[in-house]
């Protein structure tokens, strides 16, 4: 298919050669003012506002989600719940605010979240008796309900779902989905009766996970074990994947599975009688997904003309585009324009025409990629006559004719190529910043070449700590920490030494600079 | 249909002669202890409560929503969005928070809500400069982003739907889904060009929010307009959708889509230039239907057995449950449950067979009944010889038997007389609760009666406070006050005087107390 769609053939249909219509719109800018290469930052929050996927808010780290974000979200809502779903998990809504009280009882878990935590104290004009916190993440509202439901083995596993807003007052910068104050996620949490079934599940989820990152973000992922210091407050272990960012050379924590263990169900009291009549307390999980990935399927697909969405989850897969030369037929032109979207709308395909009367089509072409839909179609006077229309792909810009007839099967085939080829060419970038080192200098000149580093390693709390001090004091930039220890371990041999305190290796470690 | 569903040929399977399982839960008291004329309010919480649709929160007025309630609002939101996607509107997620400068832009709207809201004054360990107010509705969040969004007659109507969770801190006693202080809604906002489209939409709405009352929840409402007291704060006009609890004789605004006029725009600066160039305030819009539906939906139809579900909304529609007699061939019992579940889950059903083996059959016809399922249907010993079942529908009790064969078409049929049932029978008690008034005595023995009252009116704001006041005092109960001027109005002859102040009467308006 890719072959067909080269570069070759290219049609000069520029703004100069549409019709012009009566009122171009000059006042809008068009185009992304920045590199991607040249400045990441200013690029990412650009590409974000421009590609119409979120607007800043006048309270800081709070975003207005537009409709092509909550589209994104809504298209990895219906993929999950149905994933999970079979899996018997209920979907529930728990109460935003959650007590002192409750929020004290796991130590751990209130000393992880109590920085972050946003406090309602007055309603009215009344203070109110016991301040509430908001939500930051949902264990400490839902295991004392855990408590009551939960009596015997029959009434496990329990498996409860919610897709609701949590808030954590972050300290550092506010980056648009990546981080914010308040941000949209799914949070699930389970009971079991043994450990056994809750270790399945944990790595199950992350499974899912992984699917969603890889097979709808098209976003390559590395599955793996978050360290003692990295792991969920009051958690027993972390999974999670992890993205990686080449323009920043950071990592970014991209969904978490966590096994809590019993300790929850110590604090809480969520035991159950067995068969045997004995009383045991439950085993937890927890794991969430939050609109954080959004961010990161626009840091790794977007290029210097906007947005890139892999087809699985574009709001627009395909837009249709008239460019109607003077003297052609226009009205023949929309029509076909129009026949073309109802047929790829027929067909199941997230399909638009852009029939604005007050852009060029070279504008209009622009916009669309701006908006990162995957395929344009234009239909010219010489298309119609040749009864057929042209494609051209976002991601790579090549163009191909085809016959009308083929329409359905070519675009089918053409999403098909471009989510996969989105996936391959992030997955070689991904590949080759992977840096594997086994000394402390390997380790800072990996560092400073942005590398995703994977070493060695002792597994000890306090020598991750170090590392994390060693790296701020000796680049006076960030800390790096570790980021997974990849559940795909390469070989490790028996003298292995860590590369940061010369003991014997453990496990094999991603380490790098994170979001 | 519902001919042939008679109590005959009733068959006498109660727990007794089920075969017994091993451990039948005794612990769990299953069935209503109170009845809905005996003490309605105790009736509405424990139905909705054994119902499985909620459970309480330690935080008043916050409630847990179970995955049957999850169900009935997610299909409300398919039915719902399905609908206003036609229209064009795009769904958004505004920001929680609110600064005290956005929400004082508009006098009457803070006025409304201030004595309601909740303040986040508080991050972690430290005082906010600015306080946050959590969204009691979103006006004042959402039109600065209007402001920036509108700037043609081009970007007109520009239509915003979110389904979020909002705080209204309500000092009166909380009633599950009625009044809570935190509940799920949908709220739309809308800016045009004209106010003749504006005032268009606003009834279309409407329509839709009957729809959801009448065809979905099986619930009649009334719709109308509300007189001044009663509008939205900061709003033109409001119309609603009125339902009516006949058992506690209280109107309740079951839905509401309002006129803004042009005020917020004027205070957002909302503006857009028409196609000569002019600059023009827009016209605006907003309607929100939230989770108090659900509890309307109880209140109607729910009686002494527990929940009743309407089949459109009911989370399962049809369960299946096994009546493995002693001696009977139990095998091929639960697998002709199976084999039925699995044919209606094919046809699109939301069927579940119950084939717990630690409760009686009797417990789960019980069970069933309280949770609300539609539709029962028992497979024996018998029904197996015949190759039928048994269909029980939990609204009459009525008991059929029918083919195997026709189960589909059957099970269709008796669905939708279900439906429409409901529906007749709800419609049937309003009626009968509604009486017409001409004179204070008239009025006052008909509010002593429950009645929802329609009478003649004056319109005049001081007069409604007049009634709140003297119904107040009078009946030393809740105060009197409208509920609508429906828009279908009676014929008002030319001399009618107003029932409260003998002025000449304007409109015909229903009065009651209210939720």
């Amino acid at each position: 298919m890719s072959k067909e769609l080269s570069e070759e053939g290219t049609r000069d249909v520029s703004a100069e050669t549409c019709v012009k219509q009566k009122e171009i719109k000059k006042e809008t800018r068009l185009g992304m003012s920045v590199k991607k290469d040249d400045d990441f930052g200013k690029w990412y929050s650009e590409v974000c506002i421009r590609g119409q996927l979120l607007s800043y808010y006048d309270v800081q780290g709070c975003y207005i989600l537009k409709p092509s974000a909550i589209k994104v979200w809504n298209l990895i809502k219906a993929f999950f719940d149905a994933k999970i779903e079979k899996m018997g998990v209920e979907e529930h809504t728990f109460p935003l605010f959650v007590t002192p009280c409750a929020l004290e009882k796991e130590k751990k878990h209130i000393e992880g979240f109590a920085p972050e935590l946003a406090w309602v104290t007055k309603a009215g004009e009344s203070e109110l008796a016991v301040p509430l916190a908001i939500r930051p993440t949902s264990e400490t509202i839902m295991y004392p309900h855990f408590s009551k439901e939960i009596r015997s083995y029959r009434d496990l596993p329990l498996k409860a779902n919610q897709w609701v807003n949590v808030v954590r007052w972050e300290v550092s910068d506010p980056v648009p989905f990546i981080r914010s104050r308040e941000f949209l996620w799914q949070e699930g949490h389970t009971a079991f009766a043994t450990q056994a079934e809750a270790d399945k599940e944990v790595l199950h989820i992350l499974d899912l996970y992984s699917d969603v990152y890889e097979k709808l973000f098209a976003v390559p992922v590395i599955k793996g074990k978050k360290s003692e210091n990295e792991k969920f407050s009051g958690g027993n272990y972390t999974t999670s994947v992890e993205a990686f960012i080449p323009s920043t050379g950071r990592g970014i924590q991209a969904a978490t599975s966590h096994s809590l263990g019993q300790r929850f169900a110590n604090m809480f009291d969520i035991t159950f009688e067995d068969k045997e009549g004995h009383r045991s307390n439950v085993w937890q999980n927890s794991w969430g997904l939050s609109t954080r990935s959004i961010g990161v399927m626009v840091m790794t697909h977007g290029d210097d003309k906007g947005l890139v969405f892999p087809p699985l989850v574009a709001p627009v897969q395909v837009v249709v585009i008239p460019v109607p030369f003077i003297g052609a037929d226009t009205k023949m032109i929309y029509e076909a324009c129009e026949a073309v979207k109802a047929t790829l709308h027929e067909a199941g395909f997230r399909a638009k025409e852009d029939n604005r009367d007050n852009y060029a089509c070279g504008w209009k072409y622009s916009d669309s990629e701006q908006k990162g839909v995957p395929l344009r179609i234009e239909i010219g006077p010489r298309d119609l006559a040749s009864n057929q229309v042209r494609m051209v792909r976002r991601d790579t810009g090549a163009k191909v004719d085809i016959p009308r007839g083929d329409l359905v099967e070519r675009v089918r085939d053409v999403l098909g190529e471009i989510q996969r080829s989105l996936f391959d060419a992030a997955k070689t970038k991904l590949d080759n910043c992977i840096q594997v080192v086994e000394t402390w200098d390997e380790f800072m000149e990996a560092l400073s070449q942005k590398k995703l580093i994977l070493a060695p390693w002792c597994d000890e709390v306090e020598v991750e700590e170090l590392v994390k001090k060693r790296t701020k004091e000796e680049t006076g930039g960030a800390a790096a920490k570790t980021l997974c220890a990849p559940l795909d371990q390469p070989e490790l041999k028996d003298d292995t030494l860590c590369f940061a305190s010369g003991k014997k290796a453990t496990t094999w470690s991603y380490w790098g600079r994170s979001y």
